[in-house]
């Protein structure tokens, strides 16, 4: 544990799951958290789970985290400054012109609010799914604005670092462009490629594989979380999907007259386009850079997975995460196993000579 | 290793990734297979790799399986078929009407052809990216027409079921709408999305996260080979897309008019919408509405899911789906259990009576 760069009191107003896992962060570099939510049991629960103690009288926190959903982050702010004059506010709303806009027109003191953004979610929410690494490595954008000091954003940028994630400096219009292109236009053309699978029939769905599970992966996201992300930042992501949409006109046009002079080369300029700009995104494609994965053959009998879990137990390494493929039908599936990579290779010999079948993580179609 | 169904010898015509694999899985069962390929270097490789040995002359193959690039597998089924007067010819290509109606025009012996497509695949192709084990619980579509009869048919189901996949009949008809819904047009959805990174600015690239990574991984495939499969399935695909392209007009339409009447509700109804279709999706994890859900809290400790999964084992009940949620800053996790909705409530009561602690489920997010 090393020490903490920020100062407690923190008092974080939401204790969803950006709340309480900023919460489980901070606890553990011992700083001291406060807990508010208009939820009672929100706030136990956090607690019970070492987010932080319940708010109480006479409270002083020197920093307030307001970690509310989209529509109420304005007002909240507002009550927060006005409640705590000492305190510096921030916030951790998805998109962040609207806000700064509202609170300038609420006459709020702008010179004790820092908008930010940390990029980490998970597609369940609450403090239930909260987990103190949950923005380790992640960008945490820190949104200056012209009412406000430089050492003020040090504040800011020190809970990023706090929580494990890597401060970024950015506009709030160029963060609200920016999460337009990587998050919220990506979540609409999820959503509407799930959608088409609602009146297909069952023998098409049937044939579904990888490929169509991570396309719509995000399409399980809450709808009404999103309706308010979407609201809050309509111009950035309907100018995006425009021009997304003027493309995907010219692959369907070449699709419907595939022998006119140029079709193939339409379609084939969209897939390369694509694959360059795959090659921007950074990280590692697919996978979590902290774990190694091993993906182990389980047949399909009571019991089984259960043995597989016991073993991984009595060789004493500890599971990271675990997805099971299940095909219907099938006499066999799949536990695809997240380990530290120093715990990997031991722990497929280990598994391999207790009988158990590994291959090397798949991808496909 | 249990006795083969499928007579050999098998002939394989193409030894890339797919050639390649089915003739590693049925030499795992002794069955005897002969590999031919226009490269030389590639039948050598993959006979090094134990997926078969070399064509010679005088060889008299009972089955021949064409896995070579789509636009040639029409022209190399008929001469196969004319090659070898006593074989069973099937091919792997994904897209299966235009081969038919190929294989019509130019007179073909129809009798002795069975259309097939295997749902697997990975993303880096090859004979050295084969594996055994490509096929294992995964859809081998086997499409019947009314030139072929029945024993035929069963063949090419028992060369699926030796490699481990899970034979299911559909028309060549169905299956190209099936894969233009499940895989085709996701994967235009996805290279679409990718191109949008091209041109945009490095900082707010920088802001993807994993939800980016996974809609966004399909768009890497190889261009060359994808212009091929949407050639052969351009009306199909053209029609679902033309569905979406409606459907994404709509939402555009709202979020440039965020004001109107209506608007919060368009947008709303395609998350919904998203949420339902992916539901459909089989072995997607913690959503599916055909089994309940039981969230026991696990203490972070090696073992205690073990432990809890061979209790399960122990009550009889078959566990359809697990979801670990797991937080490295907490003191526990939970297991989320889909079983049967008839067996809920009486595992549920059994666990609590062994000492589990059970939680409500919570609603997806």
């Amino acid at each position: 544990m090393t020490s903490a760069r920020t100062r407690g009191p923190v008092r974080i107003v939401g204790a969803g799951l950006l709340g309480a896992s900023i919460g489980l962060a901070l606890r553990d570099k011992s700083v001291e958290v406060i807990l508010a939510d208009a939820s009672k049991a929100t706030v136990r629960l956090a607690a019970d789970y070492g987010a932080g103690r319940p708010a109480a009288e006479g409270d002083a926190p020197v920093l307030i985290v307001v970690a509310v959903p989209p529509e109420a982050v304005a007002e909240v702010v507002a009550r927060e400054l006005a409640a705590y004059p000492d305190a510096l506010v921030t916030d951790v709303a998805s998109v962040k012109s609207g806000i700064l806009t509202e609170l300038e027109h609420d006459r709020a003191d702008l010179s004790r609010y820092v908008g930010s953004h940390p990029m980490a979610g998970r597609e369940r929410g609450g403090a239930v799914s909260a987990r103190a690494d949950l923005f380790l490595g992640r960008p945490w954008v820190v949104a200056p604005h012209d009412g406000v000091v430089e050492a003020r954003l040090h504040v800011i940028e020190d809970l990023a670092l706090d929580v494990g994630a890597r401060p970024v400096r950015m506009s709030a219009e160029q963060h609200d462009h920016g999460v337009a292109l990587v998050s919220h236009v990506p979540q609409i053309v999820s959503s509407l490629l799930a959608a088409r699978l609602v009146e297909a029939p069952e023998a098409e769905v049937g044939l579904a594989g990888q490929g169509l599970r991570d396309t719509t992966r995000i399409a399980g996201s809450n709808p009404e979380l999103w309706v308010q992300i979407l609201g809050a930042n309509a111009s950035a992501v309907a100018e995006i999907l425009s021009a997304y949409r003027d493309d995907l006109d010219h692959v369907i046009h070449a699709l419907r007259h595939p022998d006119r002079i140029g079709a193939p080369r339409t379609i084939a300029e969209a897939l390369v386009a694509g694959n360059e700009g795959v090659t921007r995104i950074p990280g590692k494609h697919g996978q979590d850079r902290r774990y190694a994965t091993l993906l182990v053959t389980i047949p399909d009998e009571p019991g089984e997975l259960g043995r597989l879990l016991t073993e991984i137990g009595e060789e004493g390494v500890n599971m990271e995460d675990l997805r099971l493929e299940h095909s219907p039908g099938a006499q066999v599936g799949f536990a695809e196993i997240a380990v530290l990579p120093e715990a990997a290779h031991r722990l497929a010999a280990a598994l391999e000579a207790r009988g158990w079948s590994l291959s090397e993580p798949r991808a496909g179609s």
